[in-house]
This record gives structure tokens, sequence and C-alpha cells, in this order.
């Protein structure tokens, strides 16, 4: 199992066809581009002013990030992205 | 439904006219150029000094917010902009 | 109306003659160039600490700003300009 | 009369002579060169946590300050430089 | 022995094999490539408000971090690389 | 005379000879070079927190400071250069 | 004698052979390269919240540091290198 550390989290990517299953497009404008994926697990979260803020994504989440952010790993077979909370846009609920 | 992390702002941006409804016309000068939408999902605020800070806008506010701020998604075939209350100027009353 | 967030400003600025009427000209130097406008209307200040600060201008001030700084926006067909209260640099009493 | 805001400070610039009168010279060198003038009007200060820092500087001190900070200002036929506080390097007493 | 000082790492890498044994590939697209090692020495932590924050890696750790992070030095005839705990992604467990 | 503000310090250089009678060279290779002078003036510290916190150099201190660093005055014919006081490296005792 | 300011460290670089005595090598990788030296004098600490936080290592340590931190000195015939505690890698112990 990868464990995070800090306020990472490790995404496994949707794959990225023209039109995902919940209708998110890669949109072809100079705007950042997005990515999906499906949260399989969370960092304790970062430490500030000596407590450990936890992270506000839980495992099972479909959340939406930057396509440049985080870094692959494959891992028993499988493609993942590390990345930190802050790279995260938004929960599909 | 989209639901945005920390203080991310789901926006749905007005179509870009030359001349908008509400009269903002993107200016022809090499100035940051502005772009109108309304928002439609709001985070529930940045942790600061172990506090949640509430985001000031709220869903319904029409806003403008800088035309480069910002990621584009397509979600269930409309077109949203994720960006940062920080990248909202001001709020059209 | 034009509702700015936080610590913005909306300033409506003065027509950019080469000698505006309180006397400020824009000089030719390499330095940054000043532009002057009046305040009609002001965010409610950004938060630090918990503590929203109000800002220290108000509507009505004829400011001096950097002719660089903020966004123009077209808005009810006169022009404005939205900035941050850190880029006034001073008001003319 | 010109109030600057925050930490800025309005400074009647010295002719730039090869050689000013209390003996200041900019020297030739890939250094940062410096510029000599006499403050005319002080901000109140930047808040930090909460409490209004007053300047260090007052009116009638002549300074030294880097010769490409701040933002050159014509005011009822006057030249002045507005700089932040941070961008003197010293009073000449 | 290397002692890490404050939050850094002295962890042993693995070989740089296609596949590694335990299924991280280094993938060839334009993304961050991450690479796999052992915690073998770690630093008491940096101080933050005065007091020193333990790290949250220990000695034996499985690792993934950036290949670009870090400091590479050979000891005693092995290879190592010290790096900040905040260039480790995750622990594989 | 020079009263340096905050953390600034005025320093009078040693002549720039190849090699300084105190035995300090300027090397030829392309790490930052270093300088060597007396400090003739120290401000009064920067305010942290409210407080103010005094300079560590005193007058007469003979210190050595990036050769980079700072801004080169002539004043009543004698070449000062007013630096920050984290630009000096070390004392000479 | 040289006395480092703040939480700067004054080392004395072993000679850059190949290969050296305690079997740190310079790698030929894209890699920072690392050096090593022996610590002979350590400033008093920075000053953070009011309080001076001395130094983790101490004048005798054997210390790994980045190549190309620091300034160099010649001082009285030897070569120094000043350079701060936080670009200092490990203690060989």
């Amino acid at each position: 199992m990868l464990k995070p550390l800090g306020d990472h989290v490790v995404v496994e990517p949707k794959e990225r066809e023209e039109k995902t299953q919940s209708g998110i497009v890669l949109p072809e404008t100079a705007k950042e581009k997005p990515q999906e994926g499906v949260v399989v697990a969370v960092g304790s979260g970062r430490i500030e002013k000596g407590e450990r803020i936890p992270l506000e994504v839980k495992v099972g989440d479909r959340v939406i990030f930057s396509k440049y952010a985080g870094t692959e790993v494959k891992y028993e077979g499988k493609e993942y992205i590390i990345l930190r909370e802050s790279d995260i846009l938004a929960v599909i609920q």
C-alpha cells in the first residue's frame, strides 16, 4: 500500500478520454486543464503551529485536479498520481 | 455536483460577447482583462491559525474575475471555471 | 453597482491628459508611471489573524496609483479600474 | 497636498548633479545607485498584527534612497518621488 | 555514519531498473518522475516556534521521492541521497 | 553623518587589492566573492512583533560581506557602502 | 579569527579529490554535488520570535554541504567557506 506523507494524496486517475463518464471534458483552450480521479489514500495532514491539520478529502472521493500537478507512480501494475491536497480543485458529489 | 475545496469557487461564466448584458466589456488595452460569471458553488473556506475562514462570495453572486484565472471544466454538458476567491475582483450588485 | 472584494478598490480614472487638472503629469522617465482617479467603491477589507482590517481610503478620495496596476472594467458605459489598496500610493488632499 | 498611504513617503528629490551639495555623488560602478532628497510627507504606517507601526523617518529628513525605487509624480508644478520607507537607506544628519 | 541535519533524511536508493521489485516503474510521460529507496538515517527535525518537530518517516521505511530531489553522496563505497522529508511523497507499506 | 535606517549598516570598504592587509583575498572561482570593511554606523534595528531587534555588529567591527551587496554612496569625499546586516557574513576578530 | 554572524558557519573545506579520505566522492550525475569540510567557527544563531536559536553543528564537526553554497574567503593564508547552517546536509559521525 502507498501511504502518502503530510498533505499528500494518492489518486487513481480516470482514463483520459475526450469525454469522461462524469461528463468532464478537457477543453481545447489555453486555460489550465483539469483531470479526474478517485482518492485511494490520504496523508495524515501537515503540521501547522504544532497541530496536525487533517485533510478535507477522503478515500473514495471523486476529485478534479490540475492535469500538470503531482507525480505519476506505477505500483503493483496500476498507475497512480501522488499530489498535494492543495492541487485538488473540487470533489464531484 | 461540483463541491470546490478550500477557498475555491465554481463559476458559470457569461458567454464572452464583445458587450455583456450587464455592460461589462472587455477593453482592448494591455491591462489585465476581466470576465463575468455567476457563482454556482463555494468551498468551505481555507484554514488559517486553526480556524476556517468562510468565503465572502455566495452562490448566485454575479462576479468579475480575471480572464486568465482558474481552470475550465465541462461537467454534465456545461462549462464552468473553478477559481480561488482571491481571483475574484468584485461582485455586481 | 460594483462591490469590490477584500482589499480591492474601484477607481474612476481621470482622463489621461498630458497634464491633469490637479497638476499630476506623467513623466517621460524610466520610473514607474502614476495615474490619478477617484475612489467610487471600497471592499470590506482583508482578514488577518481573524480580524477584518478596514481600508484606509474611502469613497470620494482622489488617489494616485501605478499606471500598470489593476484591472480595467467597463460597467454601464463607464470605465473603472479595480485595484488593491496596496497599489494606491497617495491621496491628494 | 499629497498624503501617502501606509508606509509610503513623499520625497522631494535633490537635483541630480554629478556632485550634490552634501557631497553624495553617484558612482559609475555596477552597484545600485543612490539618490538624495528631503521627506515632505509620511504615511501613517503599515498595520502589523493589528497595530500601526509609525515610520522612522519624519518630514524634513534628508534621506538617501535607491535611484530606481519609487514612483515619480509631478504635483502643482514640482516633482516628487513616492517610495516605501523600506527603500530609504539612511538619513543624513 | 551520516547524521542528517534538521529535516533532512538519508536514503539508500533502489537500483534504477525499468521495473523495480515493488512494482514502481518510471513512466515515460512529461510528469515528475519518482524514485524509490530505503531510509537509513533521519534528522532530529526542524525547529518551528521554538519546538523541534520530529520527522514522520523512520529508519527502514521504503519511500518514494522525486527523482530530481536531493543530493547524491557516496560514503564508504555506497551511494546515498540526502533529501528533505518534504521531498518524500509516500511510504510503501 | 549618515544614520542608517532599520537593519542597515554603513561600512567603509577596504581598498580592493588582490591581497588585503588581513589576508582576505578574492578567489577566482565561480563562488560569490567577499569584500572587507569597517562598520562606521548602524541602524537601530528592524521591528519584529512590535519589538526592535538591535544589530549584532557594532561601530568599529571589521566585517566581511558579499561584494555584490548594498549601495555605494560618496559622502564628504569618502566612499561608503550601505548594506543590510543580513548581507554581512562574519566579523574579523 | 573569523566570527560568523547569525546562523552562518565557517568551514575549512576538504581538498577536492575525486575520492576523499572519508569516502565521499563527487558523482558525475546531474544531481546537486556535495562537498565535505570541517566546521571551524559557528555564529550565535538567528533570532526567531525574540529568542536566539543556537546552531545544531559545532566546531570540529565534519560536514557535507552543497558545492555551490556559501562564500569563499582566504584568511591568513587558508581558504574557508562561510555558509548558512541550512546549507549543511549532514554531519559525518
